[in-house]
């Protein structure tokens, strides 16, 4: 443990910029926010007297001539998901070689701090923002849409948000689950689970109910259950309720779910898996029941990851490509704020199935 | 692809609202940033026209009177390292127990970057940084010794910056690594190999060479080297630089030099890595060369990750107390920020080694 002392000198406030300046508050504010009428010399004093004092340049006032401040605001529902972390390098990179700097505040999924994010990055005067929203349908998104009103450019990625007419940069969901899906039936599967529906309190009852629900769920996980639905529904298969979790996203929750399926009397033989905690749920439940994998059970899910490749099976994963996604959402933003007018665009961007060993034919019943 | 024309109303400019309230910029200015001389008349004129446009309150000029804008800055050297967004997720929630925002900007281990970002949140006017530096020992912090000077509070967090006389929180990483390294000393091993080393372009000849590489190092780089030196000497083991990586800090690298080591002549026959992406790469090498898991090469890695319990073989790692640490940094740069100016102090956390199924006996000879 360290002995000296800290030092903690103020930061030069606005007023003693004015004192050793020799002039009133007003006089440095018009001066340093470059605004209102100032003599030369008075100008000179207090640039001198500011620069003396080490006084930091106002980037506010300064931006308040050009209206821009060379800054993004991120807003991610969850930074420790490596998806984002993923994409939020790729904006961070492409805005840097445009001379902007990306600030990040991540949610956890929780609409309230999404707001607060919103409101801190407006106050922070950002030129633009990126927004992975925790908004589920129908949630109010008037803070979204108050930034979009004012006039603060904002691109979506990852998850759209309805009534926002702005710039989204996702990928096809609801395809990539389908395919995933579509693959596991043309391997003989007629018993796959979905880890995870949306989270709610009374699970579906039947498809029409699941239909309700999914009106209401976050767009992401509403489009893959989509895709898994379209899959079971070409096959000609029937929709079981009881092969769908409908727990709080976390590995605990669902080791406990696929458990619990893994356990029916008509056990699912095949697991398609949406986000990566669900994917580390279903193998713990795996390991536990001993099961051999693809032999007693085929695993496919989101996202691919460089762990998915060292597994034993390596795992069959659906990649998404981050550092398109987040180069694309950056470039678009940055197109509105050099004054792009032209209408809002959605940018569908590919993902892809990568094959590898955690999937095969369906077990002989 | 939607075909509404996106609205993009500019924001009202301090020009607007002086227009609309029939007052001058400066008065505009004065008002909103509540100094000066306003008549309660004009002030209400003011406040009622910045309304009527939607005028942003400007956080910046109220902190002007106050000096705190409730936001606290975080950088992080690389935010898609899962510890680091585990960290970051501790520090969001404790600040925001305190009414505070965590604003991020990750560097991606690039001084540069740091530089920008640490300017970027000073002129946002943060009222504290928590930064992971990116400088190794040696290089030039200029930009962290200026912020202190300015009297920006500033906790370091899971790396030291020796020459700042500021907070800091970190495991002990030296120590966590002798214990790794011994335990598998324990178990027999003689031969065992380091990924990652520090980054050099030319790798050390001996120990000599090494330990003045490390008085360059990243210092938790140097760190846990160190431990395994500490191991080795402790048991009276001789250090061989050829089972030392010098790599860039990717899996490839990393795959490629743990490869190397295991076509030696007198191959390790246990690895220590000290990254994510080195316990990967060092995976990829073992799995493509066959080697069984731990009855021919045994492995202890830097940090435990929900993934490495559901390996087979379940691996061996040490876990660094993300929630303990942001928290921590999180509590103590919001005591400096209240006023405590009691001297740096240096919160060393708890690290563990958690035992699992990856590290065994050393094979007979």
């Amino acid at each position: 443990m360290s002995t000296e002392r800290q030092r903690h000198p103020a930061a030069p406030t606005i007023s003693e910029v004015a004192a050793a300046a020799g002039v009133g508050r007003a006089t440095v504010a018009r001066t340093l926010g470059n605004y209102g009428s100032v003599s030369d010399v008075t100008r000179a004093r207090v640039l001198l007297a500011a620069e003396r004092l080490g006084y930091q340049p106002n980037t506010l006032a300064r931006s308040m001539t050009t209206g821009i401040t060379k800054t993004l605001g991120i807003v991610l529902a969850d930074v420790g998901n490596p998806f984002f972390s993923g994409v939020l390098r790729a904006i961070a990179e492409t805005a840097k070689g445009s001379g902007y700097d990306a600030i990040v505040l991540s949610t956890n999924e929780n609409l309230e701090l999404e707001r607060d994010a919103i409101r801190v990055l407006l106050a922070k005067q950002v030129d633009g923002l990126v927004v992975a929203s925790a908004a589920g349908r129908g949630d109010d998104v008037s803070h979204l849409a108050a930034a979009v009103d004012r006039g603060t450019p904002m691109v979506l990625i990852d998850r759209l948000v309805d009534s926002l007419e702005v710039d989204s940069v996702v990928i096809d969901n609801r395809d990539a689950a389908r395919r995933a899906v579509g693959s596991m039936i043309a391997q003989g599967h007629r018993r796959i689970a979905l880890a995870w529906g949306p989270v709610t309190l009374s699970p579906a009852t039947d498809l029409d109910q699941m239909h309700r629900i999914l009106d209401r769920a976050l767009w992401s996980d509403g489009e893959r259950l989509r895709g898994y639905l379209d899959a079971l529904e070409e096959a000609g298969l029937p929709f079981d309720t009881a092969l769908v979790t409908h727990v709080l996203k976390n590995e605990d929750q669902a080791t406990r779910a696929v458990n619990g399926m893994l356990a029916l009397a008509d056990p699912p033989t095949a697991i398609f898996t949406t986000e990566t905690e669900a994917t580390v749920g279903a193998l713990r439940a795996i390991r536990s029941r001993n099961l051999r994998m693809p032999a007693e059970i085929s695993l496919i899910g989101f996202d691919d990851s460089p762990w998915a490749a060292v597994m034993d099976p390596p795992l069959t994963m659906i990649e998404q490509p981050m550092r398109h996604l987040g180069a694309t959402a950056a470039a678009q933003i940055l197109r509105r704020i050099d004054g792009d007018e032209s209408p809002a665009e959605r940018h569908i961007a590919p993902s892809r199935l990568i094959s590898r060993s955690s999937d095969g034919p369906a077990p002989r019943a």
